[in-house]
């Protein structure tokens, strides 16, 4: 991975840096983010961080997220670099093209892109996660890899990779990882504090939710169905953000081509989350309900009794299955 | 860590070996047992593999299970060096100590003993899995390793690291790892087959033991207790192999320190494992209850009612916090 010559000289040429990154941020977002603001405050430059939504409780462990604000300063950016990781649009940030009132514009991002923001823009679509292009910068600008950079990179890293477990993680993503440990991370610490830090209500809902599992298997294609309803989340004190994630649980199924996940949002209103394995187009399944998303990951919104959705979802399982 | 010398004479000396490792095998017991084979069979040696319980359904992707075996082949054993790796004492591999007529024993493991088993003992209690100890004892050997070895050494390590998300990983894990992925492994689908391969009445027992959580929380200590009963096994269709990995789950709970699952053995009996997160030694919790283990990992067998053993476990859990 070779970091741009420009970003490099931009950095040695500025001195104001405003760093954002997108709402509803990750791990990779405000590691990468906090990461980078402590190298270039090293270098004695002025930086500030924006993340619209804040650092997520999960994240709070990490150093230095005192840095993050969640009101943009206009003033302070006008003669600053605006520098966006881990997406690469403003938009994504929460922030309109217009309110980057500054012509020095830098991207640095792992996602793929066909938009034309930034005036230097780094993206490495092979790269496990923004959090490694952030370790390649600071090294290239010759930063001191405290522990707190550690940990925040760590973090970025693990957190896009699913802790190593991913089909993204590299010989390098490792090396890097064990690079991070030897100068102060804790990696059993960082996974405690990402994976093994649930409320006991949270566990409760999760537990309510297997318990309804049901798997369909017509002998082309397995179902695993799960079902969470508000009467769950008044028992348990939870709330629709605790169900972050669910809709993976049923996929440790061996057998199960298709995890649903139906989620009570009102009396009659519910929402279903669908994952799959390949095997059939869960964007059509979605379109049929009137929904969208991709073949692995989509879903739906729909009004009616469980029971009725339920048919309603078999009939657009088995009518994707025919095709 | 250093190989032994006298182990690694022996292994030039010697032409048969028999391996064996403990019941219940999970994939630090598979991978080096079938590492080891490997790298003897590459040096020419002929090599014999004891799993008395066979390798569980989780494992079987693994290459060359075909070497194992679930009888002892006594005559083999007689003329042979014989292996135990992953544990300490014969008996953990369901042989007794007269079942061993050979006098050339070696013990590789990184559990700690108090056990005089074995003529080589390389015990490295420091060791995240006996893995990594194959792995040193390979290179020292001089093997070549071929991507099936790789794969082998890399699930061994994995498993017993949570695949690297434990306080045990360090950064030599990571970097031995990277260099198995290098030699062909690929991490994602590693983690897919560990992970996310569970047939269907594994989960429907995994959430008839989340039904019986119950959380004791005595001001200084938050305990989490899960159970399985014979009726559960009988129920879904499973067996012990399924509850590989269950004591874990209630790790996941935020404000727990320690997490314990009970597993039914018999009309009246009960094996218990432990999983910490720094709070207790749980050794001297096991220890108490006839059993052993690490701080943060232990176990125990017991006899008498489920209530009497939870009572007998608590006042154990009470004396270490004591402590």
């Amino acid at each position: 991975m070779k970091v741009p010559e420009p970003l490099l000289q931009t950095i040695k040429d500025e001195q104001r840096f405003l760093i954002a990154s997108h709402v509803n941020p990750e791990g990779d977002a405000v590691g990468s983010a906090i990461a980078l603001a402590e190298g270039l405050s090293q270098k004695g430059k002025t930086v500030r961080v924006f993340l619209k939504d804040g650092v997520p409780e999960v994240y709070r462990f990490l150093p230095d997220i005192e840095l993050v604000e969640t009101t943009l300063d206009k003033e302070f950016l006008k003669e600053a670099v605006f520098v966006l990781v881990d997406c690469n649009e403003p938009k994504r940030a929460a922030l309109e093209e217009e309110d980057i009132i500054t012509e020095k514009t830098v991207v640095i991002d792992h996602h793929e892109t066909r938009k034309d923001f930034g005036r230097i823009k780094w993206i490495e679509p092979q790269s496990p996660a923004t959090g490694m292009m952030i370790y390649h910068l600071l090294k290239a600008m010759d930063v001191n890899f405290t522990r707190e950079i550690a940990t925040n990179l760590y973090v970025a890293i693990a957190v896009d990779t699913g802790t190593f477990r991913y089909d993204n993680t590299t010989a390098e993503t490792l090396r890097v990882a064990a690079e991070l440990i030897e100068m102060g991370v804790k990696p059993g610490e960082v996974a405690q504090r990402i994976y093994e830090s649930w409320p006991t209500n949270r566990f409760q809902l999760l537990c309510e939710m297997l318990n309804t599992l049901e798997i369909e298997n017509n002998g082309s294609l397995s179902v695993a169905i799960t079902t969470i309803t508000e009467d769950m989340f008044r028992r348990t004190g939870t709330g629709v953000e605790d169900t972050d994630d669910f809709s993976n649980f049923a996929r440790m199924l061996r057998d199960v081509d298709v995890s649903i996940m139906l989620r009570q949002d009102g009396p009659d209103k519910w929402k279903g989350s669908m994952r799959g394995k390949g095997k059939i187009n869960l964007a059509e399944v979605a379109k049929a309900l009137g929904g969208g998303g991709h073949r692995d990951a989509a879903g739906f919104n729909v009004e009616g009794s469980l029971e009725d959705v339920k048919r309603r979802l078999k009939e657009a399982l088995k009518a994707a299955v025919a095709k």
